[in-house]
């Protein structure tokens, strides 16, 4: 099979990965902050060694790293403890994922809050002016950006947008589920409040582990409850960083993974990473620019993108197509990619689209294998 | 390093645990419920077998299995669940888990619910003519028990207390973190409502995968939201379930973990699990028996227990001893354990206490260990 779903889950991992999560887990099965042992100690040095690495990465060493056991919920517990604090005005942009919208759909048929939609072109270019003219008229308590849209790879200028976000006071939130460890981000910039991570995605790390980096100064509520192995006593969550949010006991397995994907990263360089993934997503497009039958949505050569190319075939349902690539040993998927809005803003709305992601392990023995299926579909539609 | 802190995490796990996690999440790092491709059909049937496995272990097979990150986050869906669909008198145990009575306490903060405490004799009963008494003054929206103390191991009737709790018309939560797979009990009795399994410690299984089994017909509203793969288009989080409560990318690797601990679990049985780790009981309150600088804590021959011997030392605060054990190589695991309402009810409140805990894996090698500690110990007061 050749694997063209990297968005949904990078595969492979890389080989220290797995040497790690097996060898971690097998040396040291202990549980941090969970009594005072070898075990302990070495898994509480693993994660702290591990926050140190995504500082790193993201160039914010002032700012707190708070690991949470998947993107979606380290999403729910910065958004839903925003609005509990009194967040009205939201802004997003129209490439966001269900693991925005549904927590904000729910928020909103609540009267609780607004959403408003940032505005962009119809050639997909984030519209400064018009955002600013949306931010006078609504005054923005909350911006969350989708760093790169896991519908078609447009990047977001998240740092132009939060800029103008902070001179209306709003929160800002980036959601790097998508380019973590890929796209290079100043995460350390004082307009940056929140930037969540997902650890099997472009981090190359296993599933299971992922989190956020914040502020250590914003006032957030949390939202889920639970023993930190932390002023125990206490019955209202500990103020102390990052065991606020971190409840539960965590994946050491999965942390073992992360930290030597993080080191793999580092050692690899994020731009060489994008530059390997861009280099990737343009063979992607010289190949679909030979077939008649794939039209290819989203794509703008001026814009920024990651390794993400979405398509549709004419007259034919996007899952009647995922079933011809399933069928030819190719691994897409199809469909609304759990971002029904983006959907929408493109014009793919309800049939979705077929969405083709590589990763740097993308070899070329899976674009042969591709360009094999493509032939057999074109002589069989 | 002699390991009895196995309540924390149970370690080693067996080996067919570690193999099957680094084999499956080598040749499988799909994401299941994601598109349609081998990786993705194939962690679907790891995903539906292993839902089977626990409806196998827990005799409930029209029950529904949904799997969460953590038992903290199951407690926290079930529970605030619950009392946004209205519960508003809730019992519980005298030994519940931060897990479960921080929940609690952030919602009788805002005046939600009110909290009572059922009741259990000083000789460690529960006293179920005097929690009849209780029902009747405060009729119970929602009962949660936690089935066997983490801090002393005594288990609790649940079904008794269940059976009780159905005739007010209460919902009921067993919280099984510290007995899944280890004490028998038949959740597929109607008096179950809801039953939490931690994957990570009496089923062996890694850390970050663990889950609840449900009746499905209980309309238990969401309070986190996000994608499930499952009814993209819908802004509403799916009904169906078990989409409704898995949001986010499932931990395949810790699936593939927990695949191969229930597998492993089964074919040694409950019962012998249950009678080995009770004879490891006995042999640590024998070994106790020689040591005067020793008191064993909530300790009543005839109630029925796990594992786990909580102690304190004369004049000794629970960390000063907690240092003495990791400085002879001995990881046990000393304070509140996250439950300090328990030892407000043990009357080792605030100091906390010096837990025991074994598995199946403890050997006579870490006793003999664990007796050259107590004897310099001894020595050395």
């Amino acid at each position: 099979m050749a694997y063209f779903d990297n968005a949904a889950t990078t595969f492979p991992k890389p080989e220290c990965v797995y040497n790690q999560m097996d060898l971690i887990y097998r040396q040291m099965g202990g549980s941090f902050g969970r009594g005072d042992n070898e075990f302990s100690r070495s898994a509480k040095q693993l994660a702290d060694e591990t926050r140190q690495l995504i500082q790193n990465l993201f160039h914010c060493p002032a700012k707190q790293v708070v690991f949470q056991p998947t993107a979606t919920i380290s999403l729910n517990v910065i958004i839903q403890g925003l609005i509990v604090s009194g967040a009205k005005n939201i802004f997003v942009t129209p490439f966001e994922h269900n693991a925005v919208t549904r927590v904000l759909h729910h928020y909103a048929e609540l009267d609780r809050i607004t959403v408003h939609q940032l505005s962009v072109t119809k050639d997909l270019q984030y519209d400064l002016q018009r955002i600013q003219y949306q931010f006078d008229r609504d005054r923005p308590d909350l911006v969350i950006v989708s760093h790169a849209s896991n519908v078609i790879g447009l990047v977001a200028p998240a740092e132009e947008i939060f800029l103008l976000a902070k001179k209306y006071g709003a929160k800002t939130v980036l959601d790097m589920s998508q380019t973590a460890g890929l796209v290079d981000c100043n995460i350390g910039l004082e307009s940056f409040d929140f930037a969540v991570f997902a650890g099997h995605k472009t981090l190359h790390g296993p599933t299971g582990i992922s989190g956020f980096v914040m502020k250590s100064d914003i006032a957030l509520p949390p939202v889920l409850f639970g023993g930190t192995g932390f002023e125990s006593a206490n019955q209202e969550m500990p103020v102390n960083l990052p065991e606020r949010y971190e409840i539960g006991t965590m994946n050491t397995s999965g942390l073992a993974g992360l930290n030597a994907a993080l080191k793999w990263i580092n050692e690899k360089g994020t731009d060489n990473h994008y530059s390997d993934e861009l280099s990737k997503r343009e063979h992607l497009l010289a190949l679909f620019g030979d077939y008649d039958f794939l039209q290819i949505v989203g794509d703008v050569p001026s814009r920024k993108y990651i390794g993400i190319v979405s398509c549709t075939m004419n007259g034919i349902a996007s899952d009647t197509a995922g079933q011809l690539f399933f069928e030819q040993g190719i691994a897409v998927r199809t469909g609304l990619h759990c971002a029904p809005l983006a959907h929408q803003f493109l014009g793919t709305y309800p049939a979705g689209t077929i969405r083709f992601s590589v990763s740097c392990f993308t070899s070329n023995q899976d674009f042969d294998e591709l360009k094999v299926a493509l032939d057999y579909i074109e002589e069989n539609l």
